[in-house]
């Protein structure tokens, strides 16, 4: 077998690294005056208003790469970021990727990272136009900063869902989090017993979910072809119960969602129960699902009540009404947001 | 003595320490339509261009917290970053921070770094808008995208200086690059004799460049005040002949700098034969000087030639003359951009 080339970084130095990250570099958008290469790149907004998000991603914390392809984990951070200004309803337009990289990587796996973040930029039509490459003590870190654009009176905010509406969501929920147990578990095996070949095929849907995520941009497309406005938007990153809560709280309002409604794939229930996991549960606290949580108006809400991909999971009610979820067997429990516990030891 | 308090911040976890830092955000700028606490922020260009830049910096490359206090750390990132929407000639109105901490961080050391954020924030004049918190398996990273808005005729690229024009840097160069030498001596003294007491004060100047750097956008807004468009500009932030190299190639043309006119402080000299190193080279490949470097027309120059924080270092050539440094004695040597070589082992 031939050996793969290795390329150290440090033959490239910083600003080789930058001229090789340059050729993953298309520039697809008008409004991208300058890209990389200058101090710092220009937008032009011709008259919309600039929506903006960051998130950082490290080693250890949000990704194990003894399981995740670095071409997966750079077209997954960059849909991390779009769903943010998608769930802002604003076009997303550019990107800022920042890294941080110890010289256990070499230059070969720094291209295919940067692979994934160029297959991402071409399938949500945004930008590269710069960021910062530098070196870290251990493991890799990466921090992207998603642009979109967008006419003020179509952004949508996170605090202006009224009582009485429907609560939408996109896609399923829990998969990602399933796709997630798998992972670790087929790791652990293979740590035991290094021989073992891994039956991952039958997993591939709920594998995708975790690795290569789609942010729900067409949803928003959608959603504006039908001349639909949601009344309050959130992208589920930290699970469905969290994202709730923090939509409700900031609209002064409260919920009753419907058990029996969670969007949950059949591949999900199935692995969940493998795992004696619930899968409501897998549902309300997964996590990074990057699906489109919504509220509409009951009008608004007849043009998608046939969408496929598109489910009503519950309505709005009125704040002293509180937060709840009605079990399948018809009994209402309060709503808890777990979401994200990084910094428990 | 009483012991300072330290909390966990497993016990703040996520949502805890994000309303923790709301408490350091103002708004302060009326381009900022949403700041923090949705998907994304947003910003009203008004009528401007959008210019932004991202930069991260990770412990053990970047700062050394044995001698970085926390609260310095936190103003640099932003001045660094402020440095780059500076060096375009855009107003300074947003940023967004991501962090990546330990547990080995309290939350008592997370309100010192936003201390610093805030300071800068409020030096600036930019709110901090959005980013994110997450944990790290090690260290501290810090990663900042800084927004600036800027009429499209305003804004100075690093590409458009033309032949005959003077070079001028502001302020001192090579400062912040002997006193990173201080520290590091310190630090070392200190290993080796805990009981030693560094006698630092007479090292104020340099030790301020290194710790606490300002961005120039008092410049910047000055020479906007004399109706002076520089022709090209750039900030120096990895070593004034790496930065001269980048403006010159990309404007296509060549350069003489003298080495007589580089302005070096008396102390950062002073310091430099202390270490056995040449003023020039700290002037040089010192960077982190955050000195904005940019070319005027000799009309323009005329207007600042007596300013006492700009001077002129040398002038614009053709591409075919090359880029030289006229050395005191008289020879020109080839001008040569060290930078930063941090994938070096």
């Amino acid at each position: 077998m031939q050996q793969p080339t290795r390329t150290e970084l440090a033959a490239l130095g910083e600003f080789g690294l930058i001229d090789r990250i340059k050729q993953h570099v298309k520039i697809e958008n008008k409004s991208t005056v300058r890209g990389i290469g200058d101090d710092a790149a220009v937008i032009n907004p011709d008259g919309l208003q600039t929506v903006i998000s960051s998130d950082l991603f490290a080693e250890g914390i949000h990704f194990d790469l003894s399981y995740t392809p670095l071409k997966h984990l750079g077209y997954k951070a960059v849909a991390a970021n779009v769903s943010d200004i998608a769930a802002m309803n604003a076009t997303p337009t550019q990107i800022l990727v920042n890294i941080a990289v110890s010289n256990r990587f070499s230059v070969e796996a720094i291209d295919e990272l940067y692979e994934g973040i160029a297959l991402a930029c071409e399938n949500y039509k945004v930008d590269l136009v710069g960021g910062d490459t530098a070196s870290s003590r251990s493991g890799l870190v990466i921090s992207i900063t998603a642009v979109g654009l967008a006419k003020p009176e179509q952004i949508v905010y996170r605090n202006t869902a009224k009582e009485g509406e429907v609560i939408c969501v996109s896609g399923d929920l829990g998969a990602a989090y399933m796709g997630l147990q798998v992972l670790a578990r087929e790791k652990q095996e293979f740590t035991a017993n290094p021989e073992m070949q891994p039956q991952l095929s039958e997993k591939d849907y709920i594998l995708r979910r975790q690795l290569k995520p789609e942010a729900r941009t067409d949803i928003m497309y959608e959603l504006r072809e039908l001349d639909i406005l949601p009344t309050a938007m959130i992208d589920v990153s930290d699970g469905l119960a969290s994202e709730i809560m923090h939509l409700c709280k900031q609209s002064g309002i409260g919920a009753l969602i419907l058990e029996d409604e969670l969007p949950i794939d059949n591949l999900t229930a199935l692995t969940a129960s493998e795992f004696g996991v619930l899968p409501v549960t897998c549902a309300l606290n997964g996590g990074e699902d990057y699906e489109l949580l919504f509220t509409l108006t009951q009008a608004d809400y007849e043009k998608v009540r046939h969408h496929p991909d598109i489910t009503a999971i519950g309505i709005t009610k009125k704040a002293q009404d509180g937060i709840y979820l009605m079990s399948k067997g018809g009994n209402p429990y309060p709503l808890k947001a777990q979401g994200w516990q990084h910094f428990q030891a």
